[in-house]
């Protein structure tokens, strides 16, 4: 075939439009382009190297290969829908360049072990830009921390106040999901750096590959072990989309408190501008619509995740058309991921909190009971009837619409001889001092607790 | 302000890049401009009518819009990133051409009430159109069987050949399942069609409005009774999603046995040229590419659904951001609904039946033993009695290698005394006509069948 | 087989233990007991009139399936795994008591029309019980908003003060969201209401049968049209279960505003003793638990949902064994539908608001700027010219820390000259009054829809 | 309070009884009392040997616990919902035991960071479960594997037969897919592998406690490291629902092969006695039920992973009750793996393969054609090239209803002159062989990789 002549799908030929257009993944799988690329120059290399086809050949592949890439980093390239999918357009155009030489560079290899190679290399270097965005906001996360120190507020169960935090010690919760999360990443990273390139169709090659050699070239930590799995597992993606779920949820949970946070009623956070909107009708409006979408967005990923897991199922082996749906899923999760994490990461730092307001929150409503509790015990009380004595001693404070602190020690004698002067000392500082254990809320934990934290991403 | 001079987003103003990029939604929502138009210039209208606005201001906003919508088709609109979202895309235009005028349409109403009112407009559209493609779809069903009318096959119960029946009667059971859908959307259709406009940003607005005007104009069958709901109420959302879900279950039913069929073992079913694809690696290959597709995205359209729930999950009243995710996940599956549809009614007609084989299969595997047990309840015994003799004399069968009818009647006496000549002229034919119960495989009842579906299509 | 002799199952004998283990579904299924015998009694009844069987055996079958009946209600009866299911269960008890007779009762059917028309009953029973409960639920709403007709609070959008609406009018689009609950149940039902009784296996019966007949006689409203789909269709629980998702997102959201409302920020709500659950370690909580349980079950709803369809992807017609597993989704959704809807009726009458607090909030965060916007929009302004006035003058207002009320007329007219003295009587009531629309949060309009709201439940 | 007086529940106490009813958890989580149990007696151990608690009384309630264990053991305690949940039914009977010393347990610990304790101690003992159980079914299919090592099948792609595979290598593709659920297991196991407990409510313990003790003492490999994430972290349990959604989805997978092996079309398989059912109608039939159910069951669990998810979404900080529905999901989730894996396990040795039906299905469909394009290839063509004229080949070949084998040099070389006497040579043993490549299918490779998976299983 001359060059320049307009060449044919080998698969999708003779399909009726509607049928092309149903099954053509071209306005999507292009994104795979880079991959696509890389990992047919690793191919072609090798085939060469191993003398399955001429080294001249595979030159001229190459050559042409890397001009496409530019092609298509420069907007120069022409996708067109009847050649179907990225790879095929790839080689199209490269038959355009260099001729029925082109033709070589399928050898040994078959579009099933070929796009699977291609999403994996995607999944890999996805996983590394969640990982560093994690990291960012993290980093953000702890800033924050650092710019309120020694802010108390609430902690709350049920969303009732229920003992006084650090501030700090709240945002290290978030640090500790992300922490998980990143190695959840990491983990899908390692899951997904299997070469599959060398299973052929579904049964391996018969060709003298050398699969080690392409696996180190891609940067891939392991080849695949069996054909038949190879092109048909999407494990990987799943567990990807897993992860992701998990990202998004604790994402969501942070963008819950913060809607409450910066709510008339809490009052806790002021919203920085530029990251709070206005109503088209209500002109005094803040909203906090970034933690809104941010929260709507998780039913996006847990959307995908379920796809992605009922496309798998009750699928015989090996490979089945099915999986081109892979792909969609995969880039709505993590276009929503890095654009979730990259918002955050510059929101957090600029939120200002309202440390008297929390304060006060910190200390209402009876937050130091239990701290009362607990003086009786190390007074001698059992624990469940320390609790008893002070559940009655907060109904009667609450009756006479008295904070503890103010109800005076006689008052305090009344439900138990236990109490000393010393307990009106009592006080949401003194709580959190007495918080000092590994994990909790103490001053000197908290600070150890963001030092190691900050050492950690800096490590 | 002079016109076109910039105007400004009246709520995305000052937002930063990161949040502007994470919260507009214009890269997806043009797709309402018409319905968003369309609902503009009924209300623009009705503010005249009851004397809110000048009528002279009503009609240059009226006609601006109408600019507007040529503009769009045409493909001449620019749309703006910092301009948000459609609705403040068209009042940005409207404002460049019309001036300040454009800003009394935005009296008596909300981006909340205005964005619910257009997707219900959207929502109403897609269900005729999903109902449109249905009815095509069940019209190639119906086609078909029409051309296969003596065609019989086995019916299977666990994937094992279970009883004979025709081929037309199985696809009459997806005419059925189809049937329900439609019915389903029509529903879909009628809970969408409700005004929420008139209910402002969620307390309802403080002019003399007229919602029934502006109803009949939209073609809503009634205006909804309470703002605080109608703001925050995707409800149709929802059954639109679970709706799609069942058809794309049905379909994904359909492409399971296509795929079956077209299998070698089967070999019931030629793929039509043009909707087979080819192999990039086996010449052979006839793969049935467009069944597999859409089984596979099944997923994508629960995935949708819920996310669609998960969005709504413990939102507080009344409009929150989350809900501006409701949308692509609607377009995401009106598209794939549309798209499948419309792919499975170019294909199924042009199927090609391999009536031999599937006769063979439908009397092979013992499938006229529940006839033979049938035969023997006639003659007085009770059923389970017959079934055991029937199955005893099935495993006789197996053993001697041989089918029922070549059995012999002294063998069938062997087992009961009861039987008589006439059991040799069991066949899948009489097997066929014996089950002439309303909904039965009988060949007189599923002519009747045929002949009620192509009237419930045509009526 | 001689009365009392043990009885084996046709299907699972010989069964494997583990197989047998991992099949049965005595332990769950024997719930649709009423269902399987009201259903063989009217079958045993028919098959009688069209002489099929003769009427001395319908007439022990039928007693047996009565006394049967006894025995389970009476807690006597004893279930059996090696029986596998309630079907089996029940016959071969009817067995031991009429003796051979007892096998005329699977004349003319299959487990499997059987069990559909099992469930479908259940279902129909299911749908009239969450309907009955919804309404309760609703009755509680508007005893509620009676018992608070005069109550005014904050409207929210994005979690923030909005507009003042009247605290019936919020607890009225709750009302609204039922009222289409309780129409997506009848909707069910009405699905659900098709006898597959007829369809044998899967190809009809070879039996002069009449269908309408045992419809008549089950209280269902038609018969299904094709015998393959009868067998294989699980629509009705899709519905169902999605019906289901909807109710719990609805009590979600009620739920998200119990807790937000009980919580020491807002303190617009007092959980009723008996509704509010103690801590084991701090004895001044009284939290929220109800509400919390509700909105995590909201999960648990969707995931049957998933399930359910999940369960019915791909699958070849007609019966698959697949099928067993819509019944545990089923009962869990039910069941938690029922517990969750009487909770809430329960509980909702119970609740004390904190007017005072409600209303204070009501015209903090200047609440009242839109009608601010709307006085200028009445003196002439455009809609959104006056939005940008409004939205200096409250800048102004909140750098000085004044409420709207309390700025003076002077500083009013800094804005706009269009001021004048009555600008100064905006209130909440007054904003509440203004919002005359259908619809709307006017105090007439809500009393207008509290009263066609009873009317509803009434009628 | 004196010995056996009736104790009453410190948190649900005066719960009205359809609240108690909606939140007693006892019914399910009594599944827990065993780590309940060792948790507590762990923590009363420590609290002595710190001096928290005197050690005396740590004795009592060490063995007061014990003897309840026993009692719980032998169906002797009576769980009481009144009690509401595990933890304070064993509370309340060591009360009755021990008398007010009891009380003394609860001392440094608060139910929110016991439970998280609990369910972390069954998730890891439940890890263990699932990965031994996965180690067994490998077992089973790698002895399916030995027995069957010279069984040659069609490779499927598109359930088109593609290329000959040796069935050994088929099933190595499960021995595959489940050492990486056995790793994502093992992987859950590390993630629940961190001790929460000490955390308290959610601030941490006014107590000198050791955590580390109570790590090592319970198994733990570490400590939280905030106290707020560890009382309000699920992560492992989406990580554990995951992780069965694909071990699931590889069962349906597997279910799927055996459902179609087992069909009259495909005739590989014979199912063996003991894991095939009969019908209650027709009596030939031998129905794949096992295989159907689990693939039904897939659904179950990936309702229970989404219904984990959206329990956590948008949730505050720290605990909320919407936890305890954690529970009910994973107990279904590990149930349904542990019996899916049982019952695979058993079934799979039994299969009986028809290799006579398999290899002939094996050469069947032109399967060999990607050999002769590779064999152009390996004479010097492009493989698009060979490919094209491969692809006319079976074409004619089709035509004339000949198998490749059988159509004479001749015939080739009108197709290229490439081809000579050696095409002849080519059969599905020759496509075997020829493709010996790490994870191909050649017997050789495929010996290999049996005895490396035999080694990972004993290793």
């Amino acid at each position: 075939m001359p060059k320049n002549e307009p060449v044919k799908s080998p698969t999708a030929h003779g399909l009726d439009p509607r049928a092309l257009g149903y099954s053509a993944s071209i306005a999507y799988d292009r994104r795979l382009y880079r991959q696509d690329i890389r990992a047919s120059i690793a191919h072609a290399r090798m085939l060469s190297r191993q003398g399955i086809i001429p080294e001249e050949d595979a030159d001229s592949i190459i050559s042409g290969l890397q001009e496409i890439g530019g092609e298509i980093e420069q907007g120069r390239f022409i996708f067109r829908e009847e050649m179907e999918d990225i790879h095929l357009n790839i080689e199209a155009r490269l038959r355009e360049k260099v001729g029925e030489v082109a033709g070589r560079l399928h050898t040994a290899r078959s579009r099933n072990d070929q796009v699977a190679t291609d999403i994996r290399l995607f999944v890999m270097e996805a996983c590394d830009g969640v990982a560093e965005r994690v990291s960012s906001l993290q980093r953000s996360l702890l800033d924050l921390a650092d710019a309120n120190l020694d802010t108390i507020m609430p902690g709350y169960t049920h969303l009732q106040r229920a003992q006084p935090v650090l501030l700090a010690h709240h945002l290290l919760a978030y640090f500790e999901m992300l922490e998980r999360d990143k190695a959840r990443f990491l983990g899908c990273r390692e899951g997904a750096s299997e070469l599959p390139l060398g299973s052929g169709a579904l049964a391996g090659v018969p060709y003298p590959i050398d699969r080690d050699y392409v696996a180190r070239e891609l940067g891939f930590s392991r080849v695949s072990e069996n054909s038949i799995d190879a092109v048909s597992d999407r494990d990987f993606l799943v567990d990807l989309q897993s992860a992701a779920a998990l990202v998004m949820t604790h994402l969501s949970r942070l963008s819950e408190e913060i809607i409450l946070w910066a709510s008339g009623e809490f009052g806790f956070v002021e919203l920085p501008a530029g990251f709070a909107t206005g109503s088209s009708i209500m002109p005094q409006k803040r909203n906090p619509d970034i933690a809104e979408l941010a929260r709507g967005r998780t039913g996006r990923v847990y959307g995908n995740l379920l796809a992605t897991l009922t496309m798998m199922k009750g699928l015989p082996l090996a490979y089945n058309r099915d999986l081109q749906e892979d792909k969609e899923q995969l880039f709505s999760t993590i276009d929503t991921l890095f654009a979730t994490l990259d918002v955050f990461a510059a929101m957090l730092p600029r939120l200002r909190f309202n440390k008297e307001r929390m304060e006060e929150a910190a200390e209402a409503s009876y937050t130091l009971a239990t701290d009362v509790a607990d003086y009786l015990v190390r007074k001698g009380l059992p624990f469940r009837e320390a609790h008893q004595i002070v559940a009655a001693l907060v109904r009667h404070a609450q009756s006479v619409g008295l904070p503890l602190r103010r109800l005076g020690l006689e008052n305090y004698r009344k439900f138990s001889p236990l109490f000393e002067a010393d307990i009106l000392a009592l006080s949401p500082h003194s709580s959190l001092e007495a918080r000092d254990v590994p994990g909790g809320t103490s001053p000197r934990r908290v600070m150890a607790a963001l030092k190691r934290a900050r050492g950690k991403l800096e490590g």
